[in-house]
């Protein structure tokens, strides 16, 4: 009955049967004088999601992580890997093979430097890189006489002879209705950064950038709607598109052309060479621009200049039609949440779920919707012990049969047209000890601190993350995340550049959405995270001295009662009854009958007596 | 009877008067074939008090602010100063003269490009420069085709005919029972640092560096005991240390020949000449080194090595000696500061007493302990409007009487030779209005929340400075200085590196002391503020999962009572009858009959009822 379209549950090939592909790749590089090459987990664009054309690291290797690098040597080879993932690297590499190392502290430029030996040819993609990182992997070579070399074409694709074809997900406009501004509009905000930055063209590196500024989107991506492109916007005249013509519609061709020439992709290169030989400066953003463009444009005899994309921000700033948009995608998304909690409490305490039961009816139900266009990322689904693993994502092997005594953590969202979700919530299967109704209590009082935030016009995410920690702080806990993440309008669900964390230093403005969900993680016994997406809205507070904001929250999900202690204090429970009342009122409506009584009980206001002071 | 020895309240000359001063120095300047001239308010090693031979800005603008830099043109001057200083320098300066303008957002670069013509030779003094903010005028002459040209000697001595004689305060040793750590093992820490940092040498710029790893102190400046002078620490071999030998007696001169060679301060520039031809790699500290030392590094073939120095975050985190003597200076701080508040509480709603027979007085109980040595920085007394001058300093001109309806705002602090303190206090005289009561709440629920913090090691106090806004930011009002600043012992009171504020990204360590000092000012109202001194210290939590820090209060003097509302919470009240339990334990037994009594009554505990829940 239940089943999962946007998720699958298989391992990953893995392990010794890699190991020819190693070897393969070494003639390779010997092939092309190479003593070495460096393999990152990334498409052109530094994207999130990458096409199956651009898992290199995973035919390489076997290693499937979201995050990660390896860098192949005549002699050695290392894959290199965060904390979340050095289990699931030793489980799918052939360790024989290769080393596992830490992609953070210390950076595989370290072990580069230690493993090199003078006269070494150390080979990279400049089109996978951004240039920050090729500048670091070069400063590494040159510590140890190497030379780092950009090459022409990526000798991974050289023998990976199966390859996938790219992507051809097929472009559609993304209306008037959701998108809330013109292309034109856009343009004009967008040329005004332009002249602030002094700069004669900007190049839009991410497609999310592209899809924002042309209200397009596309589908060359898992979870996220991608039209994988570039643009090319000059301070006066057209801009250019550049997208692979076989992913257009007449009716999508049609609404680019309006605005924008729309080329190839391969006429990017000499498009940009043609107007770096004018002596152009031309803004590239730091954090997605290939360090291949950086060169191009140097050596064309133009003037890169790296920076963030002013695009970046502009779109994170929702406007009313994006906000009206989310809020619905919202409310429709709570009523398959309301179905599915409903039927977990149902069903779960007998002991015969699993998570991928979890996994599968909460997409069915977001489903029945009508309106799902795909899950925001793979539904996040850990009982017991699984759930004190931050980016668990079940498999056939690791799936656990969810029992009485489990908190069951469920991270999922929802692409809408409308808009984009990402909610957690942390449930109680059987009765919970002591020690959990504690720390899922500090947990939702530094939630609740802040979705109650009130904050001066300027404040940034940095500014804010320790309210949602103190609670857990004065018990000796922490969570080692972010506590918030900037969310998009049908885009994707880790949007920039505004945080909720220590390093968030952007200030929050009004219309951006950022997610709440402060967690904490006990290894080898269970997990809690509860999470909403909050919008930063104008607070009018009697007397104040200055503009003021705070969070309207879009997230409308009963929070598990069961899971609360007495050391919330009196305000906590009255907003947390505050907020349950308005699920009531905005979701019941829209449920069937049984999942009214579930709702009912499960949205009852907690007593304001006998609660602790603040 | 009252009397302060250590703080003046006149006004400073200025106004017409000085112009003549102005034009004496564009002749100099004409001279020397110069178009303009850069004069900070600044000595050789930037430090917060200078010597009166130093007080440049003031001799030849007549403002005497502790922050500002003016730029004299042929044709135009302007004279710079942060907001706090507008109206004083609007008052201090001939503004036919000189144009007040803006110290930080514009800053001074922007004007000055716009004021240069191309071929304009502007003149600085690269010892009262920082390399950074050298770079940052050179960079801002460029722009409009000018030059910047570091002189030899500075043209305002020459015209300043009346110059006073450099300082020649007395220097002392700081003996074991108060400093803690003897010299030699002070310079193996110092040399372990530098190995980290991989130079040859380091450069000692700042005196407060000097002063604790030998071991002395001195009385070149007010306020705090600063001996100034350089020190040269190589990696291997006697260090030597710069200094007047006419402030050295028979005893320091033997205490410091003991681990250094010491010389005139002439022998700096041949000594650094010498080491840097050898090509040496020499540390320097961003924050206090003079221009003119990179300038002579570089010049003689070595490698200026510019960072924050290592002594700073070794000299913050003190010793057991340095917090067992902070503790004791702060208990006879405490006595003093009873005397005083009870002293007004009986004698200020009576109307008759001005701000200046306040800051007498404070002084005067501060010296009757017999202990004092100076007052560690002009106290602020400032009552009605002047308490919402962030920065007040009364002279005879601003004295105001202190009548009922006020709030008296109080911030002092006093130099004892086992620990420095700064204290700030607000005094409801005569009966407080309700708008009065809810900031005052306010405030001391975010002072509250500070002291009360649980955070893990590693902490910034970034991370914490939202704690000590949160209460004021529900209201809508701010305050717009940081949270908390460092504390050394028995030397400056306003220490690097830590600091409590949106900019403190240094983790705060146990042994750190800073103050914890939100406010509240209404313009032409009233001012509160309420600072206790705080001491990093472990904090053990039975199950805690990593080692956590929180604040020891070091400050012990009520808080005034009756400027509190119901809106603090129970555990407010709690923390609040605990800490006064504490002031009377301590204190108490120190104090004369009359002011037992008023102490008594002063820490009477809060009511727990009728307080609201947090």
């Amino acid at each position: 009955m239940f089943e999962a379209h946007f998720q699958t549950f298989e391992e990953s090939e893995g392990g010794v049967a890699l190991t020819a592909r190693l070897a393969a790749f070494r003639e390779e590089l010997t092939r092309r004088q190479l003593t070495g090459f460096v393999i990152p987990r990334a498409d052109q664009q530094q994207n999130e999601y990458v096409a199956p054309s651009e898992e290199r690291l995973a035919w390489l290797t076997g290693f499937t992580g979201s995050a990660g690098l390896a860098i192949a040597l005549a002699k050695g080879a290392a894959l290199f890997v965060d904390g979340r993932y050095t289990l699931q690297a030793a489980k799918q590499v052939d360790t024989e093979a290769w080393t596992i190392a830490s992609l953070i502290e210390p950076p595989p430029e370290s072990w580069l430097t230690k493993h090199l030996t003078a006269g070494d040819r150390v080979g990279f993609d400049p089109w996978l890189h951004t240039s920050a990182a090729a500048e670091r992997l070069a400063a590494a070579c040159a510590k140890a006489g190497a030379e780092l070399i950009a090459v022409d074409s990526n000798p991974v694709d050289s023998v990976w002879t199966d390859r996938p074809a790219p992507p051809l997900g097929p472009v559609t406009v993304h209306g008037a209705p959701f998108a809330g501004e013109a292309e034109t509009d856009k343009l004009s905000r967008i040329r005004a950064e332009m002249t602030k930055l002094g700069v004669d063209a900007l190049v839009l590196s991410d497609s999310h950038a592209v899809a924002w500024t042309f209200n397009i989107r596309g589908a060359d991506v898992s979870h996220t709607p991608l039209p994988l492109s570039y643009a090319l916007v000059p301070k006066d005249g057209r801009p250019t598109i550049f997208i692979d013509h076989r992913k257009l519609s007449n009716l999508s061709r049609d609404h680019l052309e309006r605005n924008a020439d729309v080329r190839e992709p391969d006429a990017l290169t000499p498009a940009l060479t043609e107007l770096a030989a004018t002596g152009a400066s031309i803004a590239l953003d730091t954090a997605t621009a290939a360090d291949a463009l950086t060169r191009l444009i140097a050596s064309a005899g133009g003037k890169p200049v790296r920076g963030s994309d002013p695009v970046a921000l502009l779109k994170a700033v929702k406007n009313d039609a994006e906000i009206r948009g989310t809020r619905s995608a919202h409310q429709r998304d709570a009523v398959a949440l309301a179905r599915f909690l409903a039927w977990i409490d149902r069903e779960a305490p007998k002991g015969t779920l699993t998570e991928i039961d979890a996994v599968e009816a909460l997409e069915t139900f977001r489903r029945e919707t009508g309106a799902l266009k795909d899950v925001s990322f793979p539904t996040i689904a850990g009982t017991g012990p699984n759930g004190a693993i931050v980016h668990y994502r079940v498999t056939r092997k690791s799936n656990r049969r969810i029992m009485p005594g489990d908190l069951l953590l469920i991270d999922s969202g929802a692409q809408y047209e409308d808009g984009t979700t990402d909610v957690t919530r942390t449930i109680a299967i059987g009765t919970p000890t002591d020690e959990m109704r504690d720390r899922f209590t500090r947990v939702l009082r530094g939630h609740i601190a802040i979705a109650r935030a009130v904050f001066p016009d300027g404040t940034t995410g940095a500014q804010l993350d320790t309210l949602a920690r103190q609670f857990l702080w004065q018990a000796g806990v922490d969570f080692e995340h972010g506590t918030g993440h900037g969310v998009g309008s049908y885009l994707s669900v880790h949007e920039g550049p505004a945080r909720i964390s220590k390093l968030g230093t952007t200030p929050l403005k009004r219309g951006m959405i950022l997610s709440n969900e402060p967690g904490y993680y006990k290894t080898d016994a269970f997990g809690i995270r509860i999470e909403n997406l909050e919008l930063v809205t104008a607070i009018d507070i009697p007397g104040a001295e200055k503009p003021m904001n705070g969070f309207e929250t879009l997230t409308l999900a009963p929070i598990d009662r069961r899971l609360i202690d007495r050391r919330i204090s009196k305000k906590e429970v009255m907003w947390l009854n505050d907020y349950h009342a308005r699920v009531r009122r905005e979701v019941r409506p829209h449920l069937d009958e049984a999942t009214k009584v579930w709702l009912d009980a499960a949205t009852e206001p907690l007593p304001l007596e006998d609660h602790a002071p603040g």
